[in-house]
């Protein structure tokens, strides 16, 4: 951590600061004099320095990081990939894993239907929203623990570990006890008592990227999860919020390599919602694979006209299946990818 | 709502689709059919029409709303200014509401001699965080409950309301209880469980603009409280996230006069924390008075070098004071300035 | 385009209004009268309506366009795929037109050693900068006129069709007679009077998006270049700016369906300038062609730490050699890939 | 500037890198030497040290500039205010200039009339299109040469100095000898060439910030103007581009103490094409004077309904003198306001 001194602050003030920081942080600071700007270096572990404290003091003028400051996450203390298991299945390793499902579980009918054809397909796990985060307190909010209970059924029928959006503290047991992987929806990406209290579980946890969170920030994110203990953590990259309209959301696959190189957790690419257009699916899918993923949330339903959410961005069983013969292809002629992203 | 249908969808399929949207939202649909386009116009109350389900028809290009889709919050049913009482106070009226106090509560004598000095300087309302969310999972966290019970130690000291945010649905008993305002932080603007649950209680509800939030959404998220019959929300400004990086967030300030227009409940703004540096709180404190918000939301600090938050962004006791006296100068200058904004 | 009309206007101003856009703009209006607005529906082309005229008018809420702003690069009137001829190459049809050099040419043993290494790896264009826009006015600004002669010496000895950047109109004679693709940057893109006068030749054109305009801009400064009558337009994806300073910019490559889908111009890829970052090239590159690109704009330089610009981004003539490979392999895995991107 | 230097670098090739920036650059190099980083600390004139090519060596992580990258815009090198002179009047003293009239010169009675009027109410100059750079070649491209003329009527008959917007090099010589003020508009911002050519010339240039711009980029466009010779440089804030759409811009007002501590130059708002929106151009004023700004920039049209262009911006002349009595109010409620803005 580098700390800016303002013109002109006297020598003493900037000595009483080294000091200070010394003291509060286990950090030696080395003073670098120029003509116009005096430099304090701070030496050691300053993950935890909170920069902010140092900022506030009147004789500096910025603050800028040269360590990340997430430690648990940090690819630079834990070189090696993370590989999460959820029961037959991993996220992390070389194959991809494929999550597809519903927006929102609806029916019986409709959840286990869906589960069966994505598992033809090729999907290792089962998606499908029963807790629904909807703008308007008027739209469908889901089916809720009703909705819990047919993903089990789905899951029976099928083998197929679910995956699903927790939205509060209070149904973390019931989670716990009902559901594979928890999903942490972007809107909730710093929901940080939910964080801490899913640190505490030994869940794997899929932490979605709020839609304008950094990277640092989703990193930071993870951590509060590990610091608790909990170190089954997946990362989504589902588009962020820019000014271009065209799409709900601009899916940042530059993220993905960035990711790779600063973390050793696993990452997924959700394009259904970064998107928000079902044609634009398939594209993105193999763009992801592509780039470096190690794997897809995707959205199909049977039905996408009358889906009760997000229909507008579900694909077809079938367009499904074609999808995933083309992902064989790619995941073929991108072999070793991991491995070139990380180290070149 | 207008919905685009796709060039050279077959007629029958138009018309099924009209007929399906009248039935399942209860408008009528208007055919209009140019060379190359066909649109459908939607007329009735299509505050509640869910687009995204009519967007998912494969021959629908594209759904623009005309009407907002809030109706509680909305100021075209409700053209009156809603005016927010708390105790003595209130916020929405000629007055301008100033809320000041330090980033988090540290200890009693902190709160109390902070409380003390806002309230002489003009001040109606104590601010302080208890719970604080917190970026990194190893800054300070709060002094969570204890900061509570120091809260109202200093609104007994100097009959100060306290405003302080919550950060989850389990302690909504505890502030109903304790709390004269309830803080809903940027980062949890669409934790719609917590919204839901502030909507049941009638205490008056802070709720900040999540930093990638449109006015929109904001405007959604207090339609979140106001349909679980709880009218008392006050919006508050605190700065978007932009590509911009020498200011933390861009205070958007055309937010005020938009929101005036939009809708009938009271808006503040926290320069504060838009502008993340303590030097730049004078002049957009200013700015926010003079573009017409009912409020102020300001962090002060006795010692901000040392404050446990946020002290950069923190001015002193006594440059609050001077900066009072400047912010009644200019509400002098702009009288009737509320009135103006919503009629010119 | 839809006019809406605010709530309790006149009924005489409406029917006022409605006549005025006839008249103006040879369309016929539509009058849908909902309960709490009125809408106008304009049916006709509307292509060149221009919708601030009719915002301004005092019982105008808002105007929304239905129908693209642009005609000459909208695929809708032009459905068959643009393919841009450059000597004996081309971009658009079905091979990848990959376009590789350094930032900026140097010296003539320095490009035209890196041309030979990038034909021999299959690039089919080189590019290198004669003039560069730079941040800095103390910055390298590029051999200029110089430059050009030393981009001739480069083509002449591989027979490459050179692409390089131009800044101002009083070049264009200049860049028509020396070179084979002119390259407007990003900082240009709406410098509409370098548009204009390039319409008037019949050189390819590589329009590089702004880093905020949107797709829609882009494809607006297309159409002034072709609205002088040159359709040689190419289309170049390289990075828009967002809140994520990870990388430089952030590749927005939804932008390649989209643009797939509502113009007939052929697009490319320059991940180099997007990540601004050498070891992100490689897997965005790879993205890029997944997602169904027509060519790569690649930045290679045989000595990046020397690179008097952009060597931070600058991939080496080996590596290049090695993406090239890949790449092809993708390709096969995405064979038919630009016609399913289109009729999904 | 702080060079971070890759986990794991040979010691040699650290000091290889050393040696090779203190040789290119003239600074002196420190080595700090941390457990996980090693950090190299500039000391000495960095601002014209280029980054990039310290960025391009394979051993460096990463680079953080502490110094502002300008000089002769940058305060810390010249205290004092600037002061522009234009004629009798002055943009940067203690006096706010406010310039206004249409977003294009339509015809003589028009710019007259305009001219006349808003003298009447106290602007000290007059702004009008000549050249109007249009995002559709099919909207109205501006009265050109004829628009150039007009004005110097306006300006024989008012006294009014006129400010209008160039577009390209080849009309500098006209614009210095018919114009008080030459614009550069925000899509110009980074046009290179079109900066170094004015930068030869002596005229007060009126430098809008572009609307993806960071205030540094601002700045650095303003120091390539004075790096040719010309200091006479207005800067003006005129909205950024972020994922809000309600308004067209965001105005950024917290730019304006930014640039007030970063730089010496004046700064001017224009609140009109910001918003785009008329009815929000009088409490964006009134804010940006609150805060700071040394002028504004108002559209201001006696028929805006049928006006060429920006109609739905423009404020007619009554309001503007209504607004005019405002500001002075709030000018008296602010006195001293540069000063404290500065020094705080």
């Amino acid at each position: 951590m580098i700390v800016i001194i303002k013109p002109k602050s006297p020598q003493r003030e900037i000595i009483a600061l080294k000091q200070k920081i010394e003291e509060e942080n286990k950090v030696s600071v080395n003073i670098i004099q120029g003509k116009e700007y005096c430099l304090l270096g701070l030496i050691g572990d300053t993950t935890k320095v909170d920069a902010s404290k140092i900022r506030a003091n009147e004789f500096v003028e910025d603050v800028k990081k040269v360590q990340q400051p997430y430690k648990l996450s940090n690819r630079l203390f834990h070189p090696e990939n993370t590989v999460v298991k959820v029961k037959d299945s991993s996220i992390g390793g070389n194959e991809l894993a494929v999550i597809a499902g519903p927006c929102s579980v609806e029916s019986e009918e409709q959840i286990v239907s869906i589960a069966r054809d994505v598992k033809k397909s090729g999907a290792k796990f089962l998606r499908g929203g029963a807790f629904k985060p909807r703008t308007s307190p008027y739209s469908f909010q889901g089916l809720r623990v009703r909705g819990l209970e047919l993903l089990k059924i789905a899951r029976e029928e099928t083998g197929l570990p679910i995956v699903t959006e927790i939205m509060s503290t209070d149904m973390i047991d019931r989670f716990v006890e009902d559901v594979d992987i928890i999903q942490v929806g972007a809107r909730n990406m710093q929901n940080f008592e939910l964080l801490k209290q899913l640190g505490k579980t030994r869940k794997p946890i899929l932490l979605k990227r709020g839609i304008s969170a950094t990277i640092q920030e989703l990193l930071m994110s993870a951590e509060y999860i590990m610091a608790g203990g909990n170190e089954n953590v997946i990362l989504c990259e589902r588009g962020i919020r820019t000014f271009e309209t065209y799409t709900r959301n601009t899916l940042d696959l530059s993220a993905i390599p960035a990711i790779k190189k600063l973390s050793h957790l696993p990452i997924v690419v959700d394009p259904s919602h970064a998107a928000g257009i079902w044609w634009m699916v398939e594209p993105l899918a193999k763009a992801a694979v592509a780039v470096g993923a190690d794997g897809l949330m995707i959205e199909v339903h049977n039905d996408p006209a009358n889906a009760k959410c997000d229909g507008q961005q579900s694909i077809k069983p079938k367009a499904f299946r074609k999808l995933m013969g083309d992902i064989d292809k790619i995941m073929n002629a991108v072999a070793n990818r991991g491995y070139d992203v990380v180290n070149v």
